[in-house]
């Protein structure tokens, strides 16, 4: 065993928890196998059934020609900007401050791609017509994350992406969606995920986020654009000769939870008002517009890691184990919703937020 | 269902198989899995007691300071040469004309790593000594690729890679394994993994070919080289939340396998033999030095491939079903001896090679 955190383990201890789908362990993959007869053969590096109707399956949910498989989204959009940065021959492309390429993905985009980024907005909200608009520097893709993670899950107005989409085609700027949870979003705009993607020309979605599976994503536009991403996938050392672990466990999930995401962000918004209701504390957004939120603790970590513990020992109902500061006088966790929240009883969540509540009170 | 070729569904529709540990199915990794609990965790990006117990065990077993799990073998190889050109500031390596990175990634070296590779020896034979001392462009690493597998698992003497080894320390040359079959030449070398490695500064091993895992590599190398490697894992999009499909496979496979090694080569030995036996038929290497070689028919593969349907069907055991043609007049085969050799009776063996011998006689 490697360091034991104890508040972690709080967490990892407690009986039922109000995130998520259940812990990331092996039987996730178990259960997805299950359907399966163990003489199914493996894909073989992005041939055979497994992984070709999958895609084709994912092709047609998201309204778009073509899709491939990736075993991660940091490769796919990656790729996807690189071909459009080809295709126009320029080299630069405008994102979000706070996007996973820019923050988590240890500038693999310029030191693979030579890509430059223009930061668009600023990394307290998303980004709006005004900022595409204001943009001096000639691009070749904008990238838009919805929702935006990094600032708990802020969404533009459905409005403000027909803008920008029409903008950007009018320009000749492709439009790139960063997907990762794409699911998630659905609900709040009441649109299917082919409406929505068709305002982009490449999409990215992930399936171990709200979908829950092991790992991987799926890239889709049109059948050139994916055509080029295979080759770029080879050349990243993703088109691997089994990625089947993968798919048949994003497929399983996502079939099992594609119809929740209504029910998830509800609850969302449910649980939001929960941890508004109690002192020093409030979500980011305030109301929630897809399962996740983030939660603002206004006391030190460490006091609040202390709080959230013993409420996990007492009830033995998770809250969080991961927590992080944001100052020396602020930390905050986020919050994605589950299949586990509904398992929760009303009695339940009363009783946790008002220990929450009191505790936050007598600091 | 997609397309259907009568050649290789004769393959897969007989009972036993010279070749292989087995088909590439689903089974192999639900094996696996059986020996865990379902409440293991996920490893999760890199960390977690899955991905660092293997990792420590293959840095050791290497003789290494430490160790990293890939996803694939294409991207940890790329990742290591450019480590090793940024670290000289010469964004040149060596290696053969038919190494993987030059014929199976899609330009992925030079497109992603403006890494220039000079090739040495010629795609007939191994690189030896003088191909490396007559080299008179400056390069920051040597790959070499023990065996070279497109020419049939071919490899330099032991004192030849001894010889290149202390020529490239005296010139500042990083020399980096492409051991993808590592394990399978240690019968022949008559050496540990250990004592091999030592020649070298960084070594990959995959875990799908010999062994049988799913899919994977490890990367080797001193601790500095190895931290590097995970900062372009991750921006190479491999630094996924989960490996453990592949990790758990691996190290299952390798425990199953890394013993047996010496019996596939004894058995490839053998069964070069029976192919050297039949007119029209010669193997490369002539004498196997490991579990591998290749088979060439001198016959047009058409006619080769209704040949070896009509030996499956009758005798409802395997020889290949991935057959290639050299040019008009030859084709070949590449025989790789796993666990499945050992069940054929020798009375089998010889049926097939008559029959096979008959055949060829025939044409």
């Amino acid at each position: 065993m490697k360091n034991i955190n104890p508040f972690i383990e709080s967490f990892k201890n407690t009986n039922k928890q109000l995130v998520g789908n259940g812990f990331r362990n092996i039987q996730v993959l178990r259960d997805a196998l299950n359907d399966f007869n163990g003489s199914e053969e493996s894909d073989l590096y992005g041939a055979g059934n497994f992984i070709e109707d999958f895609q084709e399956k994912m092709a047609e949910f998201l309204g778009k020609e073509s899709s491939v498989f990736f075993p991660s989204g940091t490769m796919a959009q990656q790729i996807a900007l690189r071909i459009w940065c080809d295709q126009k021959g320029i080299n630069k492309v405008a994102y979000h401050p706070l996007s996973h390429l820019e923050i988590h993905e240890e500038d693999g985009l310029k030191k693979l791609h030579n890509i430059q980024p223009i930061l668009l907005a600023d990394k307290s909200r998303v980004i709006e017509l005004e900022d595409v608009l204001a943009m001096d520097e000639e691009i070749s893709c904008l990238l838009l994350e919805l929702p935006q993670r990094e600032i708990g899950g802020q969404l533009p107005s459905y409005e403000t992406l027909e803008s920008i989409s029409s903008y950007c085609r009018e320009k000749g700027i492709k439009l790139h969606l960063d997907g990762a949870r794409l699911m998630e979003i659905l609900p709040y705009y009441k649109k299917t995920a082919s409406e929505l993607c068709s305002l982009f020309d490449s999409v990215y979605m992930s399936f171990y986020k709200g979908i829950g599976g092991v790992a991987g994503a799926i890239l889709a536009g049109d059948r050139d654009f994916i055509g080029e991403s295979k080759v770029w996938k080879r050349r990243h050392g993703g088109d691997l000769i089994s990625l089947y672990p993968y798919i048949i466990s994003a497929n399983y999930y996502f079939d099992q939870r594609a119809n929740k995401m209504g029910q998830y962000y509800e609850d969302a918004v449910e649980l939001a008002k929960f941890f508004n209701s109690c002192q020093a504390i409030n979500t980011v957004p305030t109301i929630p517009v897809s399962n996740m939120f983030h939660v603002h603790f206004n006391a030190p970590i460490e006091q609040v890691k202390i709080i959230l513990q013993s409420i996990h020992e007492e009830t033995k109902i998770g809250i969080t184990g991961n927590l992080r500061p944001v100052n020396e006088e602020v930390c905050y966790c986020e919050i994605s919703i589950g299949d586990l929240y509904s398992t929760i009883s009303k009695e339940d969540l009363h009783s946790i937020f008002n220990k929450l509540n009191e505790e936050m009170k007598s600091l």
